[in-house]
């Protein structure tokens, strides 16, 4: 099989390119190792940055987001059993937009179909060749036979687990990473949001967050230690422990409960790859880099780079230009390390750090305490959240 | 002897508490263990906040201050060989006031002696006995002999190796500590400094501070490991390490050199005990906390304990309100967390830590970079460098 830009993983970042690229002219096959009913329906994200939803309007693919998506006009900050708003709106004049990134898949899946994209679910990608030439080819398993995609250029868009990252040079890359010494307990709840917006709760116990699917199901987060395996935590368990997290003085507001249908583990970690091309080969999304969840950063740096991508090989296949492919690496990481340093800084402000003194603990109070009462501190919070624009 | 408040150190928390004391009618006697000269010599910060300056000129011991010293509407930051400044005339409408520790040392003594205050100098305390009672003592030594100050109430403002705090009762307070792995090596150069502002340096070698005591005598800091011994760095070394910190791309800016008069290691910390009050015993200044030099604020929490101090002191002794004497060390400690905070802040964002990771020092420049570039990431940092008020 042949074409234009062969395209590994059918993500957020490697369905927006592939749709993108076809908006352009530009022809891509996407492979994706998963059936597509899973690929429909794993949890990951919610958060769309004010622009990323522009982005998705401006493609095509934001009706089903802009009608049931739940516009959010901030977040609310509690510790010390007090609650702070953070109002994005009168801080920066940006919103962002509630909507799970499993549904932004089943729409950009169904657009690609219906605009006759090729997109190969259970199509796994086992080698790339070629990449330091001009015809790369990706091998790939499917249907219990093995293919080659020939094409101009390799998009790598498969994930932190995926081929892409795996297969550049390792003289060629250099690795920024960090863990973090906390997991987070995620669940899905039957239960509508006791809150309308996100509320970020920094507690001795540590960290949580309340989050949600819609307005009948609930997201809600614990910090938990590492390793722990999510059948130590019973409901009973879980429900006390968000209560306790969340507990405001001085207010009626309660936690509401509800039947947990998703109970799952997640490790922190930042990642960052560089560069994030060599040759013909391209990484966009978790490939290149992962964020810790705390500031939302993942699905909205993975679109970030799909447009970027998207731009830089239209240039470069349709008119021959490649300065933008040339600069798509120093593009995208501009981004990236903001993101990195933003979701690092939300992630130690709000964690418990079970390594932490005493001091640390205190910091991190005055700190919660000056982001609550200077608008400055705010500000700049706001900004990041909602994604900081022009970049 | 006696008086109503007994003050032990003549450093500026201690001379301004007695000046504000005699201002509001209160007696007091300031012990201070070394000699006159040494006291108004010794090299300190020099770095006056907005309101701090406006307290001097308040109690009327501004004077001289605002003849000689140095209106500062922002600092530089440098990194990657470009130079960023961050306005706080602009950003906030404040202004720092560049004048020397030891010149405030020196008006306030001068002050104080011409008011008739009464200022001991080689009288070294030796015991605080009775501060649980009503009738606190401290026993001192000076002139050869030894003898009994007896007053109403204590003021350990004798910095962070004094009596005062050691006398706390170590069951009834908690201490709060970190160092980092780092030190400064500040000296005095006689030469009119390069820059018109502040300059903060961020290099892969390590911070530099460019600063200035008066308009022919400038004072610089390099980052050095701890432990450094002063001897070991020569006047070309230091030169030299200078110049490559402050590096500027494309600019024909040079570092003047000129006669290095001082030269001395410090190293960084932060301390802070809780509460600065036990009985009669009240903490202020370095005695209760310790800033790393980076955000300036050493100098100017000690004036802001003075202030509250006074007062508390004041409707105690003369109305016989004792609510502000009780809540002194929570309304101190507001400041001075935030003080913690962002001088930790402004160390870690600086300073090439020798234990950091290649992550750590990417989140170190786009930290840098937003600052450069975020309006509020720029605010924030004036307000905490300026003070920020109503605390």
């Amino acid at each position: 099989m042949r074409t234009r830009v062969g395209i590994i993983g059918a993500g957020p970042a490697g369905l927006l390119l592939s749709h993108l690229l076809h908006r352009h002219g530009v022809e891509s096959v996407v492979l994706e190792s998963r059936p597509r009913d899973y690929v429909e329906r794993r949890q990951r994200a919610g958060v769309v940055e004010h622009g990323v939803a522009r982005i998705l309007r401006e493609a095509g693919v934001g009706e089903r987001m802009d009608r049931d998506g739940l516009v959010h006009h901030g977040i609310e900050l509690r510790f010390d059993g007090r609650a702070h708003r953070v109002d994005f709106t009168d801080l920066v004049d940006r919103r962002v937009m509630i909507y799970a990134q499993t549904e932004i898949v089943k729409d950009l899946v169904a657009r690609r179909l219906a605009d006759g994209g090729q997109v190969l679910f259970e199509a796994t990608a086992t080698a790339l060749e070629g990449v330091d030439g001009d015809r790369p080819r990706i091998r790939y398993e499917h249907g219990g036979a093995e293919h080659v995609l020939e094409c101009e250029a390799v998009a790598a868009c498969d994930g932190f687990h995926g081929i892409g990252r795996r297969s550049l040079p390792e003289e060629a890359v250099r690795t920024f990473d960090r863990v973090y010494p906390f997991s987070w307990l995620g669940i899905l709840a039957d239960v509508p949001p006791s809150c309308d917006e996100l509320v970020y709760a920094h507690h001795p116990t540590g960290f949580a967050l309340h989050s949600m699917r819609s307005t009948t199901v609930s997201r809600l987060y614990l910090q938990v230690p590492n390793g722990t395996d999510p059948a130590d935590w019973s409901d009973e368990r879980i429900w006390e422990g968000l209560e306790t997290r969340f507990a405001l003085r001085d207010s009626d507001w309660r936690l509401g409960r509800g039947r947990i249908t998703d109970k799952s583990v997640t490790p922190m970690r930042s990642f960052v790859t560089e560069p994030m091309r060599h040759g013909r080969l391209f990484l966009a999304g978790d490939a290149a880099h992962i964020v810790p969840p705390t500031g939302a950063k993942g699905l909205n740096l993975a679109m970030h780079d799909a447009v970027l991508l998207a731009g830089a090989l239209r240039s470069w296949l349709l008119e021959g230009d490649e300065s933008r492919a040339d600069s798509y690496s120093d593009d995208a990481l501009r981004r990236v390390w903001r993101a990195e340093h933003f979701s690092y800084w939300m992630t130690t402000l709000l964690h418990a750090d079970p390594g932490g003194s005493a001091f640390d603990h205190r910091l991190q109070r005055s700190h919660l305490e000056f982001i609550a009462s200077s608008r400055a501190a705010a500000t700049q919070l706001a900004e990041n959240y909602t994604g900081v624009p022009g970049i």
